[in-house]
């Protein structure tokens, strides 16, 4: 097992990676406080729900089995966590774990940091996914019918316990979605570990277990350090958005759910790399070099043919990302560097998604 | 005008106190950003929203007028305004206005802690108990149909502008509720601030600016004193709690909505001074004192009649004061000290219970 810290003062946590940490009868129990409140779906709970309940022996413990999909992340679910809650007399000195993938994780941590104005929970994340990305760095929330994750709160975890063995039963497309946030790392900081990567796709894909163990420690790592030095996202943070503009965009205007986020991401990155090849930043070279690795990974490389560029500038818009009116995009210098643009030329914007849509 | 400082670092903020604040031009522009949303209810709003849309000039601001009343504060509320900030673009940079009384304050300052994880918000409350409890102190939220205040965040305001000429439409009964608070100050931690109050009530009653502007003051200096010491309410904040644990139990029992909640402080702090003397803390003479100044204000000294010692005992087991299973109560020593007792005998809980109810 691998240990990595995540260093926020009083609120730090470590991230546990390892094969076979869900049968570890001690290791869940020195994180969990006298009750439990497991939450998981209707995936994830048939096959790893009863190794939790006996990995935490004799504290006492509920659960709360949500319907599986991005469509339920909303606060109507999160009430009916409340309600578990409160039917089942949880008090302030409780702890929730969130067994699942990403939705699960973000309304869990959304669930505790708002029950009795914040409780403990551990995120126990079973995709690829929530393991690279909304494991670490403490964002939390719900959709809003009007925009996504725009309901939420900062709050960190008290530990985050990366089981690889729950990828055995991943879907191979959301391996391939997961691998999107993998990439990113390599594209935003760390060209060593984007040519790792382009050696490793092939036992990525087949998920080999030392590949995927590194990929996610890797990742854990570069984002646990973007966190560390901005938790509260107000500068560097924003890197971590690379593809995500046009991705939201993308998922807003195809609905959320027909595309998986981290196909989104795939095709955003895609434009992210047009968008910083026209801005003079970046040569037609490392734009191939780019997307080889997307298009490797089995990622698409534009948008759904719905797209339009009107489509994409209505909903970059409404994106958070949006500060104080101005739209700020993550744009590349390098493979392994980039950094926020808010001095871009529209120009080029138009363009770039002119370009990449049909319409 | 007289201001306060509150000192939590980073999130510290001024509590401006004074007469007709809210018709000074500079004062509110002062504290908000490019974008201002005022969230009000229908009593509150036809009196002086208009009042702070003068004052915020040429700030581009929009406003949500929420129907009144505690029956309102729940996530759907929330979500109404999430959707008016939506809908009208707000976006992180953005600074929400609560205007009105605590159950404003509550909602509006949960929906800029939740709303794009966290924005800034400005308290200016309508109500003696808003400018004396809600506003200082960040606890912010919402209510669910199993408990009070069950959900909710801490988040501070940037600034709190209390306008004592808000209270000149304040209802006589609202006036009373809120002195409630006042006293209860007096009762837990400042024997002198209780002896001023003894021969100030006809005055403050009478709503005598200079009167109310000073136990104004010294209410916010006390709570903000305790709540500078403990932010998140692990030890001392809970002297806050003094007669809440009996007066939310009334609240749940009766249906809140039906008393004031200030009205249930009243009864709660005269149950919690029969239970300090059953706990042989303080005398006949004191609790005698006590009783005289809560119903000098004007409030009840009795639970309503249709309360039992089993429904005191059945709501505050719910009760989030209960701590990790073990429930706590504020008593006293004497007047101006107050204490947590974990360790008081269950025989004088009861017995106190069945002496006041009738059932």
């Amino acid at each position: 097992m691998e240990s990595l810290h995540i260093d926020l003062g009083s609120r730090s946590y470590p991230i546990l990676i390892g094969t076979d940490l869900l049968s570890d009868a001690t290791l869940l129990k020195k994180h969990v406080t006298d009750k439990v409140m497991i939450v998981s779906n209707e995936t994830v709970a048939p096959l790893y729900l009863r190794k939790v309940i006996d990995a935490l022996g004799n504290t006492p413990n509920e659960h709360i089995v949500l319907p599986d999909g991005e469509s339920y992340k909303n606060l109507d679910t999160i009430n009916d966590i409340f309600e578990g809650l409160l039917e089942n007399g949880f008090d302030r000195g409780c702890t929730l774990i969130a067994l699942g993938g990403g939705v699960i994780g973000d309304m869990t941590g959304f669930a505790a940091a708002s029950y009795q104005r914040g409780v403990n929970f551990i995120q126990i994340p079973t995709t690829l996914l929530a393991q690279v990305d909304s494991s670490v760095g403490g964002k939390t929330g719900v959709n809003h019918k009007l925009g996504k994750n725009m309901i939420g709160a900062f709050h960190q975890p008290v530990a985050v316990i990366a089981d690889m063995s729950t990828l055995d039963t991943l879907p191979e497309r959301e391996l391939i979605a997961g691998l999107a946030e993998v990439i990113k790392y390599g594209f935003i900081v760390d060209e060593a570990f984007f040519s790792w990567l382009e050696n490793a796709m092939p036992a990525l894909l087949k998920r080999d277990p030392a590949a995927i163990a590194y990929a996610v420690k890797r990742s854990c790592e570069i984002k646990a350090e973007i966190v560390a030095a901005d938790e509260h996202e107000r500068g560097q943070r924003a890197l971590l958005n690379f593809g995500h503009t046009f991705g939201h965009a993308i998922e807003a205007a195809n609905g959320y759910g027909n595309w998986l986020h981290g196909e989104a991401i795939g095709a955003g990155m895609a434009v992210a790399l047009d968008m910083s090849k026209r801005s003079k930043l970046i040569s037609t070279d490392t734009v191939s070099r780019g997307l080889a690795l997307i298009q490797a990974v089995g990622l698409p490389i534009e948008p759904p043919a719905s797209m339009s560029k009107e489509l994409f500038l209505k909903f970059m818009q409404r994106d958070k990302k949006v500060s104080e009116g101005q739209l700020r995009l993550i744009l590349l210098n390098a493979i392994g560097s980039a950094f926020v643009s808010s001095d871009f030329k529209e120009q080029d914007l138009h363009d770039t998604l002119e370009n990449c849509t049909q319409n």
